[in-house]
């Protein structure tokens, strides 16, 4: 017989059918006229209600199905009598495939989320790490479907590279040389490198998704990124996932309304299909999780030039607000906390912040006429602070080329990259997004390292 | 007025409208009547000819427009008295907004291949390379639509590991020691690395996609992965996309089943979506290219012991068939022309091969009950040979324990592996596919390098 998946079961009113489900016992209650089994499968947050017999079946063997191991249970699908589920499967016969020791760490309920982190292999069968990952998936199939259907190709960028896209951020060297050899010779001969030559992984795949959009049109990237950054901290990944399209022909504010329409749909995503694993966040994790979901796809983002937002934050400061970082006025990079002011207590909803100094940002982004900004579009999120970084780049082939040698950059590095201002320059926009910063914000989790399934951090590459 | 892409143009019936086109140039004659401008803007592999009246616009500037150049057309849209194609625009007024030197390297037509990897960030404006990364698009997206909609979660399994995931295959290490001051020091410590320990790059996410099959019920990864081998082949790469399915409960023939059905999803998927790309390739580049498609998923998969194969190859050399590779007998590993003369010659259809010797194949696999053969489950493919390789993978804790110290593998670098067996171990199965492989088979490419924007071989990481 076919096997029926839990969530497939639990939606059927086919009372009477026979039906064979198959999946790991949550939990087992015996009494001396029935067990119950809670049989979670994993295709949904909710658990089958198995309904044994005892004196039907060997006792020992019964006894024996403890907290986390997995089952096959062949028997009839019917109405439920109890409270909290409206069908439950009376089991004619039940197959273990694999017991599980009472040693099993994922055993006791409300384990800390530091303890589940050292076993990142176990904890993806607990109810919190199923909705996130069940989100998670979600979330990235509303990304490829958005762009899919606004016409933008997928395009997978290098990870290894002998470029270093921002000329910022720690990177991880990639090589082939024996370190040891290294050390025994006293020298490090690059040409004998896979490579011929010092590689690293990419702390973005944003220049090269720009040499796609102008040939392509419109791409986006969604990949692995990596930035060898020693942070110790709830937001920091040293492996983590980007998204970054990147447009032809995109103004600034077109740009503005692409990315607010594709947070909003992402957003909009999780609420239309994953319902009951947000409920579940929503109870037991952050009781202000649906409230936050459904504002932000309610709202219409402000749209704030950083100059205005320098004073809001200086007008709070003069009314007694406390920042931990000060605020310095004009040209102060914005902290999570200055970010999280605008959008958390002055407006009260999403903003876009535009305009930035040029100084604080990276070299490729587009100045506007006033020679001191640029043509930035970063979107500011509650509870998360910026969660799109946005803007539209330098098209000019003279001024990008100024600015590389501006600022002490080598030209050599960037020549493939300055071409396409070369040849057929067009006007072009984009943004990445962090996807572990847009988890965060749909699941309601706190910490970065519960949002990917094997967290990279300084000293950890476990599993 | 808002841009309409060349794509939706095209497809316009809408005579006498006014629209703005924007992209660039692929040819430009002129005569002293009219101007005909080819327009692209990577939306579609079609051009839309622009036509203009030289007495209204610049002379000086209309010459400018040379292959290459990026510009905008607003004009009315017209049906086209010319031959291959319904529409045209005709311009009133064109803005230049980058032209194209003639030291543009993608000027020439029919230019190798072999040259153009050398300008990897331009070849992507040639109708070649167009055709090639809309159809890896779209093969993306069809894989993210055939899981998803099989209830299927995509799991991000990890690029930096400590971990050796087959015990096989040359590996990248990952450091952020100074490598000259390792060889000033004359030492390695790697407690002073960024993970505290020795760390590499993965060569599959398989292990750790089990981990979330036997948690999730159905994952699939579709990420980055890396082999340092120094193969200088058009066959491989030391930076390519994996596909990896991985299925709790079950068996062997569902898992035939599911490798067969995805993968003609995807086939088919190209024919429903990609014809204008697979009819130019089909003409351009391979002309058996939409006869070997419409084959692959109009045939059913041949399901083929290893030991039938072997016997079948032994014949064919009896009857006078060369093999480079001498076909030594069963027990032997298969070659790439081993498998495609099955496919091509003898069966003239896909082929599942099944049940090979335990000793060639990974020790994960599940082993038959004759002890001497496992499970697995390859697909093979014309042109390609082996585009899948799967399994049923070993449940018992006891028999991957037993095989992983017969193979003298180190228990404590796969304890956490050993543990989906330890508690509540579930039978389950998982393929891998290699997904450039699948893009050469559907694009009919003949070379690995040119179906990936910018290819990571052996003394090259450009762009």
């Amino acid at each position: 017989m076919k096997r029926t998946k839990v969530v497939d079961a639990l939606k059927s009113t086919d009372y009477g059918k026979e039906i064979v489900v198959k999946g790991w016992a949550r939990s087992h209650r015996s009494s001396k006229a029935v067990d119950f089994i809670a049989l979670n499968d994993g295709s949904t947050i909710k658990n089958l209600q198995v309904v044994v017999d005892p004196s039907a079946v060997d006792a020992e063997e019964l006894k024996s199905i403890t907290t986390g191991a997995c089952i096959g249970v062949e028997g009839t699908l019917v109405e439920s009598q109890g409270k909290g589920q409206t069908v439950e499967v009376q089991a004619k016969k039940i197959v273990i495939y694999g017991l599980c020791p009472n040693d099993y760490p994922m055993q006791k309920k409300g384990q800390s989320f530091e303890y589940m982190r050292q076993f990142a292999h176990m904890r993806l069968r607990t109810n919190t790490f199923g909705a996130v990952f069940r989100i998670r998936h979600n979330m990235a199939i509303a990304i490829h479907k958005y762009f899919h259907d606004h016409g933008f190709y997928y395009f997978n960028t290098p990870l290894i590279t002998a470029s270093d896209a921002e000329g910022a951020g720690e990177m991880f060297q990639v090589t082939t040389l024996d370190l040891d050899r290294v050390a025994k010779e006293g020298q490090v001969d690059y040409s004998k490198d896979f490579f011929g030559k010092k590689t690293n992984l990419t702390v973005s795949g944003q220049l090269e998704g720009e040499l796609g959009a102008t040939a392509l049109g419109a791409i986006y990237t969604f990949g692995p990124t990596f930035r060898a950054e020693n942070s110790n901290t709830p937001r920091h990944l040293a492996e983590f996932w980007m998204i970054e399209p990147e447009i032809a022909f995109m103004d600034k504010d077109e740009l503005m309304d692409l990315e607010e329409d594709f947070i909003k749909y992402c957003v909009q995503w999780a609420l239309d299909n994953c319902m009951d694993d947000l409920e579940f966040l929503n109870k037991m994790i952050d009781k202000t999780l649906l409230d936050t979901l459904h504002s932000v796809v309610k709202e219409s983002f402000v749209r704030l030039p950083y100059t205005e937002g320098i004073k809001i934050l200086e007008q709070a400061v003069k009314d007694g607000h406390k920042f931990e970082n000060p605020v310095t006025g004009w040209g102060m990079d914005l902290n999570s906390e200055h970010e999280r002011y605008l959008v958390e207590q002055h407006f009260k909803k999403p903003v876009i912040m535009t305009d930035y100094p040029s100084e604080i940002k990276a070299f490729y982004m587009k100045k506007n006429p006033d020679g001191k900004t640029m043509q930035g579009t970063d979107v500011l999120f509650p509870r998360i602070g910026e969660i799109i970084g946005g803007s539209v780049r330098e098209e000019s082939y003279e001024k990008l080329l100024d600015e590389i040698e501006k600022r002490h950059m080598k030209e050599s590095t960037y020549s493939w990259y300055l071409d396409t201002r070369k040849y057929g320059s067009c006007p072009h926009a984009g943004f990445g997004l962090g996807f572990e910063r847009l988890i965060l914000f749909v699941t309601g989790m706190q910490n970065i390292r519960d949002v990917i399934p094997f967290p990279r951090t300084p000293k950890n590459a476990e599993f």
